[in-house]
Order: structure tokens, then C-alpha cells, then sequence
């Protein structure tokens, strides 16, 4: 579900999506806490999510289109820990899209405490199955300035600096 | 916001230290490369083999010195596809020392062809069990500042961002 | 090794629960389907929501009554592959019930086509956090032994074959 | 390295192929120990160097000759716990060669006490990449079959039962 309380950096009001996980027991480590590397794993979900929402698969663009999302840079902050059990809300949005590029940001919220554990972002360029760049189909494009907000958010070009 | 600009510590020259790992069938994904998380647990076989490499296992201080060095960011840029059974050299080296914080850089180089791969940086702030931030036991700090390149890169104390 | 000689309940019928996942991209591998170590995930995400539909947080068995339910066995049988994005429906139960040890079964289901995808077993023993085997206490036996089906499938003592 | 020490429950001595891997922190749970899924991911290290300690490189048998090593059934027994840092050896043998069939058993012995951590079974299907079945190449077969004791160990066909 679009949410649109969020503000990017800028003065663009971009949505956020919803999706939910639960942490796994092996998702934890011996700290008693969730292992680091395992937040990106949840980006992912919500990244997949994000398009469902907007109305399409992922999947589809890798078999029907030959178009991969591949990651580029990948960045996370980690706020609170994560705990076994735990219900998370897994936020997430495109933040930049460009002809070969697009960007998405995350927020992981602890659903029974509306605590915010942890952000994310990740940057990727489009390539067919051969790893070659390539420009986004598009109606995936479309997709992607499919709601009103959005497509106020995305002018003419986004210059949204992952880092 | 991650950030280009920051510089490294200026004309320091900070000695990394290697280890290498195999690129296992599981680490990869559909794509026929490794998932983009699965490098966060390479920066992780770093950041140990260094302890290791420095004189002391990062085991023992969370054993016997109750500091745990908790991850507060990471973030991956990756270059070049790994693939299934490449053997990777894993260069890390610290990048940030303070009283409660220390950070790391890291290099992932394909071993037969010597192409860079990915760079990485994690910063973590030393806690106790309890996750209370807490200062990094003396005698670790000499371990970190025990070699000759590192002790002139630590001259009093660093104001490396990591982003 | 397995044991051969241990015999499955014969005729009872043993309630499943179920609960659902869906493939994330990262468990997937370069063959294009999931990872065959990573259905023990989902085993573990069946043990875990089925205790909730039993009434209780597996995560409190842990907490407050320093019980820790620790594998001693696992195995699965891959029927079809699993894919990215596939929603899977894992159907756990209770398959042994002892003082000190715990069985489960568990089903893999495509949901779309209602496929058998895998099916798996584990057994466990419980243990205190020191890893010393103990009883499960009384008030989780209850649960485990509280819905009618399942009341009438452990009699006794159940030779349940794990495998 | 061969070893035929090992003894194979009928009269059969085959040998294992050693391999050592080190416990990741991210392999660990909140337990304290390696979660039991993360066993397998071993189990798959102990496959690739068997293979290229017998003279080829399991990733040729995928692209140079459309073969893959397709999981059938999986399983473990574990015995002690697995923690954090420990150094660990990988012992593989092939305890089952078919035309289509291949299967292989595992042990995981804490390099420092010698105790035996975890023994495996894993038994695979060769599959083309649509996943067909197909029968292993010759060379393979060959290789698999190419140290004298291992010949010896496959008179004819194995009936090694895989539980």
C-alpha cells in the first residue's frame, strides 16, 4: 500500500510500500541479534513487493524481457537490532530511475513497537542475461511512474545521490 | 545520506590484510553470480582473519573482554560479477579507530585474474553483551595500533567517515 | 547413522498447520531453483508458526523457561524444485512426542498448483542453554498434546519414524 | 587427500576427501552454536573439493558438459555443537555411483579435539539443465571411479542404501 508521509531528502514526496517479514531463527547470530548481512535479504523482499504492488512481477522482467535488476551498491544503517520473532515492516520506494538505473530506499520498522531498526538503500542497473546494461522496457518504466506521486516525484530525471 | 566526498585519512597509507574464500554453490542466486548479501559475510571472514592476522582472535573478546563489535553500517559496491568456485582474496584493513568506534575497508579480488571485484566498508561501535556502547579494551587497541603502518595512520585520532 | 528400525504411528492421523513463504531471490542458486540447504529455513519457519497456532511463542520457551528445542536430526526429500517467487505452503506437526525429545514432518506445497514440492523430518532434543538435555516442561507437552487429533496420536509413547 | 581409514557400514572401505572450512560468525544462531541448516552448505564444499581432488572441476561437468548434480534427498545427524570460529574438516566419499545416481556421505570433525561434529547424506540425480535426468558422462564416471581404492569399492553397481 503507497504510503506518502515519508520525505526524501529533497522536497520530493516519493511512496513508500509495505510488506512484512518475520525474523527467522537463522537469521540470527550469536550476539542474540540479527546477523547484518541478513537486512539485505529483506530488501530484496521489498523490492520484489514494490513491484507486485505497483502491478507487475519481477520474475517477468527476467523471463519475458531479459531484463535484470542488478545490484550496483547496496548500503545499510542499523538503528536498533533486530530480534527473533520479530514482525518488521519492510518500507520500500524507488528513489531514483534513470534510462539504465534505478535506486530504491528502505525502512525496516519493528511492527509492535513502530520502532525504526534499520535503513536502506540499493542503486542497480538494468542488463539483459549476459550482464550487458541496457534501458529499462518501457512499460516497466511505466510501472514504476504508474502513480500520481510518483510521477511528480520523477520530473524529467532524478539526480537522488544514493551516497 | 552515504557520502562520495569524505576522504580517506589523506596520504596514509594503511596496510590491508588478506585472506581468501571460495565461492560456494549456495552463495549464488538465479542470476548465475553471488547474491549481493552474501559478500557482507566475506567482509565478516575479513574483519576476523585481521583480528587473527593482528595477534588475537575476535572470539576472545567477546569471551573474555565482553566487547562485541556490533555493526552500525555497512555498504558494498559491487564491479564485477563473483561467480561459483572463485577463489577471492578478501583485503581488509581498518579505516577507523576511536575510543568506541572502529571501521573497516575492504577489497574483494578475483585471485586468478586479479580483477577488484567489490569494496566494502562496515563501521561498529564496541558494546557489551548487553549491547552498551562501551570503550575498546586497551589491550585490543595495541593490537590494532601494533603495526608500524598502522601506527602512523592512527596519529591521535582519526576523523575517517566511513560514508 | 538413521535409524531404520523405529516405526511411523501406522494409521493416526496427525494434524498439520500451515503457514506460507514466499522464494526469495536470494535463496535460489546458479540452477535457477532453490538451494537445497535452505528448505531447512522453512522447516524451522514451520516449527516456529506452528507453535504459535498451538498457542504459545517458541521464542518464550527460550526466554522464560530456558528451553531450547535443539536439533539432533534433519532431513529432506527434493520432489520438484522450488523457483523464485514460487508461494510455498510448509505444513508442519508433531510426528514424536518423548519427555526429552521432539519430532516433526513437514510438507513443501507450490500453492499454486498444489504440488509436492519436498518433505522433510527433524528431531530434537530439548536442552537448557548450557546444551544439557532436559524434559520439556509440562505446560508446553499440554500444548503440543492440546488439540483432539493430536491428543489421540500420542497415546503413550510414540514410535514415530523419523525417518 | 584420500583416506581409507574410514569404514562404510557393509565390508566397502572408501575414501574420504578432506577439506577444511572455518565457522562463520554469521553461521551461528542465538544459541550460541551453527545453525543446523548452515551444515549443508559444508556438505556442498565437501562435494567441490572431492571433485577437484579427483582431477576435475565440478563447474566443467555444468558448462562443458550439461550435468548437474541435482539434490535428491539430504540429511544429518548432528552430534555436538558447531561454534563460532572453529576450525572444522570436511570429509567426503562417494558412497553410491549409478548410471543416474551418484550419492555421497560426510563427516565434520572439529579440527583442534578431533570429535566428529556432524556425518551427512546427500544423493543426487544427474541432470541436464532442464533438469531431465541423464546419465553421468563417462569421464566423470571415470574420474569418480579413478583411485584404486574407490574402484574397489564399486565392483560392479552400489546398492548403498543412502538411510
Amino acid at each position: 500500500m503507497p504510503d506518502l508521509t515519508s520525505k526524501d531528502a529533497g522536497s520530493e514526496t516519493l511512496p513508500f510500500f509495505d510488506t512484512t517479514v518475520r525474523v527467522r531463527y537463522g537469521e540470527t547470530d550469536q550476539m542474540g541479534v540479527v546477523y547484518y548481512g541478513n537486512y539485505y535479504a529483506w530488501f530484496e523482499v521489498g523490492r520484489v513487493e514494490l513491484c507486485r504492488q505497483l502491478g507487475f512481477e519481477y520474475k517477468r522482467m527476467e523471463i519475458e524481457d531479459d531484463s535484470y535488476i542488478v545490484v550496483a551498491e547496496s548500503s545499510c544503517r542499523y538503528l536498533r537490532p533486530a530480534k527473533f520473532d520479530d514482525l518488521l515492516r519492510v518500507r520500500t520506494r524507488v528513489s531514483e530511475l534513470q534510462r539504465r538505473v534505478i535506486g530504491f530506499r528502505y525502512e525496516i520498522i519493528r511492527d509492535e513497537t513502530n520502532e525504526l531498526i534499520a535503513t536502506g538503500e540499493t542503486r542497480h542497473v538494468i542488463c539483459d542475461r549476459q550482464g550487458r546494461p541496457k534501458s529499462l522496457p518501457e512499460k516497466y518504466r511505466k510501472f514504476f511512474e504508474s502513480n500520481p506521486e510518483q510521477r511528480a516525484a520523477f520530473p524529467a530525471s532524478i539526480h537522488a545521490r544514493m551516497k
